[in-house]
């Protein structure tokens, strides 16, 4: 864990310049806005150690995979999120010594994400070699109203001399990924173009042919008045810039604003994107900084009315630690991912590293929707199910590839456009599971919404795609006289190849459960649509839902008499079985230390597995079993994965288990903020982040969704006087206030609606509130 | 199975062109002389399908590891063979028009691999586009009297024209490895030199810095007569030649005798290499062609006549290609290894290509071992032993790297200088049973030479150290009562990971017992030696004792009550079981048609694994057992190691299943002439051919050295009259010579030999020849 950053309500805040923690700060403050982002890079030259990243949404790189021996069936190439071009950079000359703060003192340094408003400020005072010292102050922010635009105000006073500054605005494509193969460069030049204190730049992908074009135009002022400066336009391979000398007096202020603009050809014909660009370019200039500042203020407080959670308690840290955690979780959901793209989805950093690829997860389904689902519009929610529907073909290839047959789907573990573009074969091949949860994210949409028309229209294809990948995966175990399913990795990714991982069994056997029931639904509400599907897919109902039934009847799942606790997988109990506890010092995180043979042969777990499983099939179990084998599990858990405390959090909560559920509260949402991981200078865990929101919404306020509707059980953590958030549940938008002693629902839609509070029903009316006192559990 | 080639008891014979298998006969007709070595690539210019490959014995470089994702623990890079510089080539141009036999009409093709001579010939006609027809006749080998050179004898004869015809023999060091990781050269020039018909060049290799010389001096015959050329030298980048322009008459042979060296700075000092490359090349060349070659076939004369193993039978194509077999892998393994250089070891491929890095594997250890310690001097068996030994601190420093402590070693699973080089978790970090072969290699020395003193020197040190590791790699199953190894590899490489593998639990607890026994034995022999070794490593013999022996006691070993067959692993009868017989047609070989995945979880198994262990420990089990477990095992086992069929071969011979022993015996004997595994184009399975030569004299022979001796039990295969081997036992040189009816066998030592001949003890005198009747299994 890493504290070197000062807890605030609304903001993420270094004080003092921390270089050693640099690429960490960067991660953190990260800026996006859902079409492009970035890391929290210096604008001015740094050659200390630092993470540059630039990103633009949905455009990416298939690099060549990488492997140590080749196997049938690994995918052809390793899709990655492609470092953009760099449109942040002004470089700073202050007569012969450029300003780098990893060269000169640096004094007064302040970084501030302001997460309240969605901007980035930083101020220092740097002194220079020669003595020379200059006040910096820079702010800038990815506009979420002009959402293919940034603006950056950056400004300049000498404190001590008088002097010709060189202020050089610059884009730059010649940049390159970190995590490039062969170190590869992935973009080619198309065009550049130079003009009046303006400047762009076309670049091309190699392979995939997507076309950026990066602009910008820059405004100096001095004295608050607009200069009528010369500039000198440079250009190199890949590289823009215009170049000038200022002449700066001592303790007078220079102000540079540098508007900049991303258009893809994911948006834009490509022909038409240059003239795009200075179009967008001189509508953002002519609006000017303080007006896209201000629209992008009152955009980030309308996110917040709707999403916002807060904590009120003594002003002590732990309630601020508490209020900026989620707040910071919340932030950086908004800025990866609006939902208005049906073509993109919520790659594992974001717009904050390259890492992962910036592909698509089964957290999406797993983690992601709930969130979505809970604060969004539906369509959100419902475009992300439908971006794996139109993936479906691919999902059938791949399963064909790896020997599956007769329309079996696998969905792919890592993805851009559908195709695998994930290479060890005990995750790309093994970790299965994936197909469960996107079948699981099926049901969890229609019980959310109660929208039985999308199994009719996209659900059941895919649903019965996934049961045939299920039924051919299993085979029938002689010895056990049961179906077993062999050689795979479950969500707990420190076991591979395993046998009869109970997670995977389950969610296998609960897909071809829930298969059967939604052909009952879609014969019964669209008979025509379930005949002309049954026709397209040939699905032998009979035959099909024999074989389903026969293996849910005859799954296989180890279970622990003595205990009566699920095993993990098979043989789990061979294990030399000891709590997190007992890990000498030193030696965590396990992935960091450890060899992987020796993690793979420990009891330790990288993240829930069984009690995923109990998370997601919570009805189908009573709380003693949930209790047993929480008890069983979670001392042998390290969490290395990001998505691991907060189902830990929500079962806490239902058990009641307050320290814990809090302890992991705060650590999947202070995960990034406090570097738990030892990985954040990779980039913020983003998808992790709706876990976050979970365990809140979930754990503390005991939110579910069932047949019966929507219940809430909320308590408030000790130490917290209240907290408060917003839920949108069928068309109706409730906030719930919950203090140590009471719960109040306040209704803002124009219709009643009828809950479950801790056991009662309740009815909230019309624009009205209603408060029940907290029930411990 | 490929079957294009001609069977010939002593030559591989090429009759006619196949292009599209040129790559496959490359590596059959592969020349090597234990010190340098290549394919058997054309001398002219070839546009067509073809690996180039001439190899230096010791000469690697640390190429990149690859990986996918990075996992604690692995090797910093991954040790390859390289490819050196190509002596063997020489252009040839009539008049305007290159000879390339991918351009030009090609008839009366024939190549033949001569073994009992040791060299390769080549002849055919050229129709070239101008309707020119050319004759070439191409002879070379690798000299095993002069083992740091090669002699061609190349002629060409006009069949329809006078020309000029244009030769140009080079030196080409601007070769690449065909898997270098990143299309990396891997060799910088030193200095090249150029005189009269002679050119060398001196190459060094990047990081490893080996120099290595290769020179050459050419000399022209027209008529018989020795030619005063003009000639002139070229020199490019990494290349030197000397071209020459000759008068060619209709009908008259022009011989071009080209003499090359390959010096390297393992033998002799870098400032000198270039001086000593020019001695031995006058040297050479002044022996003279006719002469090098005359001492060639004398030298290989003498090696067969200790090496040889014949067969005689009808004068069908069953007895021809059995002996060829058999021939094919004792020249392969002669050309490859001659154990008179303790730094050089036995590399998968040898000399015939680049797969597998040319390092050394555990197949040394398991199978190569018992070849040498019955065909060669002692010192070569004990040579590999010492091997080992030398790098113990390396598999020392390996084992603390995955997080072993206390002397504990891990030998590498791939390696070149005692570092692991191997790049896959489920092999480097968990094929551990290596680690057991190294061990029992160290017992099969002592029991088959009586050389106990091995144990004191080097032995013991290096038992204790794996013994230290088993010690430290089993743990407790509570579940169980026993001691467990999870998360290993076993020889079977078709399954990765699992738990208890019968094999690898059985060899760690076999080599606690015989570290105990050697412990006894030091002791004994060398009670000083002991006590010093005991110091020097901090053996705490009782603490250390009482721990093996604990682990002895309680290991569990997977069985099934119900067929009584040990279980290749924890749960392997979860499997669906069937035969290799239900794998649907061209689905095989199973790694070049399936997924990974779906073959892990299939029962399907690459090479002998429980039989594995009932071949090394034999003694321990009766022949029912052995029965049972063939007749379980066998009919699942697809052999895709090359490791696999001589065990196999050797069962069924001991249980007397002949037509098996002798399927089992040709798919060893004839893996590569007949390309089963459609895999030969990458080179030949040199480490495997030992194999063959073990079906042979353990199969067929029925050889086994025990406690008691020396025995044999052979028995004539179907269809053969007679075979005929030679093994050298203890200073004792013996002829076992077997018809269908008797047992011949001949002492050539001057001492008499006592030992058991299918179940009689039989002592042969000095000089003289014993004969029992054959008694059948």
């Amino acid at each position: 864990m890493k504290q070197y950053l000062t807890n605030d309500p609304w903001c993420v805040v270094e004080d003092g310049f921390h270089p050693q923690y640099n690429e960490v700060t960067e991660s953190l403050m990260s800026l996006g806005n859902g079409r492009l982002g970035g890391r929290g890079n210096f604008e001015e030259k740094f050659t200390g150690k630092t993470l540059p990243g630039n990103y633009v949404a949905g455009v990416y790189y298939p690099d060549k995979t990488r492997v140590g021996w080749w196997k049938n069936g690994y995918p052809d190439y390793f899709a990655k999120v492609l470092n953009a071009a760099n449109w942040i950079g002004i470089d700073v000359d202050v007569e012969y010594e450029t300003l780098d703060l990893n060269t000169c003192e640096v004094r007064d340094f302040r970084r501030v994400l302001n997460m309240q408003e969605g901007y980035l400020e930083r101020s220092f005072i740097a002194v220079l070699k020669s003595g020379k010292e200059v006040k910096v102050n820079a702010k800038r922010f990815c506009s979420i109203v002009d959402d293919e635009a940034g603006a950056i105000r950056y400004s300049i006073t000498p404190l001590n001399f008088d002097a010709k500054i060189t202020i050089t605005p610059y884009i730059d494509g010649a940049i390159r990924n970190k995590d490039a193969n062969y170190d590869e460069t992935f973009w080619d030049e198309v065009r550049k173009e130079t003009g009046y204190g303006e400047a762009y730049i076309e670049l091309r992908t190699r392979k995939t042919g997507f076309h950026v074009v990066t602009g910008m135009c820059v405004e100096v002022e001095q004295n608050g008045v607009k200069l009528d400066y010369q500039s000198q336009p440079i250009k190199y391979e890949k590289y823009v810039a215009n170049r000038m000398t200022l002449d700066c007096r001592q303790g007078q202020e220079t102000v540079i604003f540098k508007y900049a603009v991303n258009l893809s050809s994911l948006n834009y014909d490509s022909d038409e994107l240059l003239k795009s660009a200075h179009q967008y370019i001189q509508r953002i200039s002519r609006k000017g900084y303080d007006k896209m500042l201000f629209e992008q203020q009152q955009a980030w407080a309308d996110k917040w009315k709707m999403n916002d959670i807060t904590i009120d308690g003594d002003s002590d840290g732990r309630t601020v630690a508490a209020q900026q955690g989620i707040r910071f979780n919340i932030f950086q959901l908004n800025q990866t991912y609006t939902g208005e793209d049906e073509r993109l989805n919520i790659g594992p950093k974001g717009f904050t590293g390259e890492k992962y690829g910036g592909s698509t997860y089964w957290d999406t389904e797993a983690y992601c929707l709930p969130f979505y689902l809970a604060t969004a519009d539906q369509k959100v929610a419902r475009n992300l199910l439908v971006y794996r529907y139109k993936q479906l073909g691919k999902a059938i290839e791949n399963a064909q590839k790896l020997g599956f047959r007769a329309g079996a789907a696998l969905y792919p573990m890592v993805t851009m456009n559908g195709e695998e573009c994930h290479n060890e074969w005990e995750i790309t091949f093994e970790e299965i599971h994936r197909n469960g949860a996107i079948a699981y994210a099926i049901y969890d949409y229609v019980r959310y919404t109660g929208d039985e028309t999308y199994l009719a229209e996209y659900g059941l294809e895919v649903l019965v795609a996934i049961s045939r990948f299920w039924s051919q995966r299993v085979n029938w175990s002689e010895a056990k006289q049961q179906y077993v399913m062999l050689g795979v990795t479950g969500p707990n990714e420190y076991e591979n190849n395993v046998n009869n991982n109970w997670y995977t069994n389950y969610i296998a056997a609960w897909t071809l459960r829930y298969t059967m029931q939604a052909v009952d639904i879609v014969k019964r509400i669209d008979p025509a649509a379930f005949a002309e599907l049954t026709d397209r897919i040939h699905f032998r109902e009979e035959k099909e839902i024999a074989k389903a039934k026969d293996i849910v009847e005859k799954m296989h799942y180890p279970f622990d008499e003595t205990r009566q606790v699920f095993l993990q997988q098979s043989d789990f109990l061979d294990k030399d079985i000891m709590p997190v506890s007992e890990i000498p010092k030193g030696q965590r995180p396990l992935n960091q230390n450890w060899s992987w043979d020796r993690i793979l042969r420990s009891c330790f777990i990288k993240q829930a597995d069984v009690l995923q499983g109990l998370y997601f099939f919570e009805d189908e179990f009573d709380t003693a079993t949930l209790q047993r084998n929480f008890d069983f599990y979670e001392p042998m858990t390290v969490h290395e994965s990001s998505l691991s405390p907060c189902v830990h959090s929500i079962q806490a909560s239902k058990l009641g288990m307050k320290e814990k559920a809090y302890e992991m509260y705060l650590r999947t949402a202070r995960l990034d903020l406090d570097d738990y991981n030892n990985d954040t200078e990779d980039g913020c865990h983003i998808t992790s982040m709706a876990g976050t929101w979970l365990a809140v919404v979930q754990g503390f306020g005991g939110m579910r969704v069932t047949a019966d509707g929507l219940s809430l059980a909320p308590y408030c953590p000790d130490g917290w006087t209240s907290f408060s958030f917003k839920i949108r549940f069928r068309g109706a938008l409730l906030q719930v206030t919950t203090t140590q002693q009471t719960v109040s629902v306040e209704n803002f839609s124009p219709q009643p609606i009828t809950l479950h509070m801790h056991g009662q029903t309740v009815t909230v009316g019309a624009n009205a509130k209603q408060e029940v006192p907290v029930v411990l559990a």
